[in-house]
């Protein structure tokens, strides 16, 4: 495993960045390894949330610099290797959507670049207080544009233009405010926070949540008319399910489900 | 009327909601009772805004779950059923939007599941302080996949999120601070706050507000030049308005304008 | 330079309409003023922050009324001339947007109808402390469909609607909960502010600023995999500029970047 640790207990999968040294940068072996565990979860039919994390004093800061500007001693100064990094890169984020299970980004420390991308990515986040979140390449002449595509669709737009523009970090409670995370609780809590939230959500009826996921991404691409026609059809297969049965027929006898999940 | 009571008094007409013993579930009588007033309204020029509201302890609580197991007797499980009840219901839904009146609802207690859809439908909402929003189907294990198609176009993205998979209720700080409501006053001043909104809009010149209603959410689902380029024609239709030419006159003479409406 | 001032230093211009006597209302004038400085600082290389302010008690009125009431002298009412005016007026504000530059607006006293547009189309805005916005057209019978264009694509959707409908202003506080400014600040601090804003901005590597500026609208508007496939190919562009490279090979260094602009 080395620099990504998971650990499965109870239906919730913690995947833990561990290149604390880092500041778990996402090297090329890291998106490997978020990649794999992507892969690995694609078909897990037992696992029922996702909790993402780092070890050290940071979540995550983002690409590895020093392995981009090795990039461009390549003949072509780095653009096939950059291209194919930043593909891999949005694979990885776009992977967190794809995923049937709902994935909790657990911050703390500061979470910049594709690390703050990582936050936006997730479906939810918990965050220590005093964390910081940035999109800062700015900063250093690179424009945060693919962290971009995930914080604008988080946050208001003038506000995502000011971070990305200005590179200030905002704290949590700005974050909470903005709509970039769901909770901020002191960092002694976050652990048992992010675990109370993804028990919470292991509990529910795996397959309603996976149905919901799946179409929650799908329908915000959509004009009005067209997310009612598809969530209407999603909702029929959902009422099918055996247990959805079980579970509105449990509610009306006051009594708790009896899922075969 | 039975279920849903009509009220029209200087051009507000009142929906009320009056199955309090079911929680103003939306049955197939309460959805068939609403689109009967939107098909009636849509043509109606007498009125300029409408009001929805429920009677008893909740404002709406969903669907009718006994009604819909009952629809699984028939001989595909429900599958014809179940598809008709979510169209007839998106057709509530959208129907508000399309109404040429702004829709106001009026909520109190609790808005749950396709209730919470109806809120979020709404062009604006005010609600009694300590009523409750959730859609949380989750927990019968049926995702609130066409309430989120209203609620994603309501409030950010991992606030939706979190609601739909754990089933949380938020109360009305909260709702007001996600932009779910416009207003939250205590329950005793309820009726006369959202009076006091209705007849604030009921005040302005009604071909402006249609003209208005219809394209604020036309151009929101297209493309920035696009939406220019359409709400460019609509100013100049609002333009060309008789009473438009008046009131413009009448600011520019400091005097009230004379509209003939 | 009449009705629009222009002062350029230390990369920054500053656009300052001042016809306070008509509350800087955007006549056939002023619109001039303003595409004719937008179309200079399309090609301008030296410009790298531009401040949108406005003398007098009010930031910008919106439209000139009595210049719109005195167009319907024209054959057909005034419908060429106004089809014209608003094709104008969205070209400018789509002009603050398609610039290189980042837009600050600068706003005090009142923003209101097409003068509130200015604002949401800035990709900034910091505010005096006091300041009202509004979309109050249909108080006069104008619905401000054009404004709601840009207005819609800043603040939550049951806020906007309310605005459009009742023309009720909304002070800074809400303003900014709203997201439609960056920053309110006490009216005496106000060109402070924006300056500071400004010169952090101008701060950056102007290069990367403007491949993100317009990757940020352009991403905006598509789904995610393609927002994905078009910014990764941003990020390329932008880490292949000779400066970039300088300035993460700086900060890997811990030193300045020695940057050519």
């Amino acid at each position: 495993m080395g620099i990504l640790e998971r650990t499965d207990a109870d239906g919730i999968a913690r995947l833990r960045m561990t290149a604390p040294e880092r500041l778990n940068a996402l090297s090329d072996a890291m998106l490997a390894a978020l990649q794999d565990q992507i892969d690995r979860l694609m078909d897990d039919d037992t696992t029922r949330v996702v909790i993402l994390s780092g070890e050290g004093r940071a979540f995550c800061a983002g690409h590895d610099l020093k392995e981009m500007q090795a990039g461009r001693q390549a003949e072509d100064g780095g653009a096939a290797y950059f291209k194919d990094l930043f593909d891999r890169c949005a694979r990885v984020m776009r992977g967190l959507q794809t995923l049937p299970q709902p994935v909790i980004a657990q911050v703390h420390g500061i979470a910049t670049a594709a690390g703050c991308q990582l936050v936006a990515s997730a479906d939810m986040a918990v965050a220590a207080e005093g964390t910081r979140f940035g999109v800062n390449g700015v900063n250093i002449g690179l424009f945060c544009s693919t962290p971009m595509v995930a914080l604008t669709r988080n946050i208001p737009r003038k506000a995502a233009f000011e971070m990305l523009t200005t590179g200030r970090f905002v704290g949590t409670e700005e974050a909470l405010r903005l709509g970039l995370i769901n909770r901020a609780v002191p960092e002694a809590d976050l652990a048992a926070e992010s675990a109370e939230l993804a028990e919470t959500v292991a509990g529910k009826l795996g397959a309603a949540v996976r149905i919901g996921k799946r179409a929650f991404y799908d329908q915000a691409q959509m004009p009005l008319d067209q997310a009612y026609a598809y969530t209407g059809d999603v909702m029929v297969e959902n009422m099918l399910l055996r247990d959805t049965d079980e579970g509105i027929s449990a509610f009306l006898e006051k009594r708790d489900p009896d899922w075969q999940r």
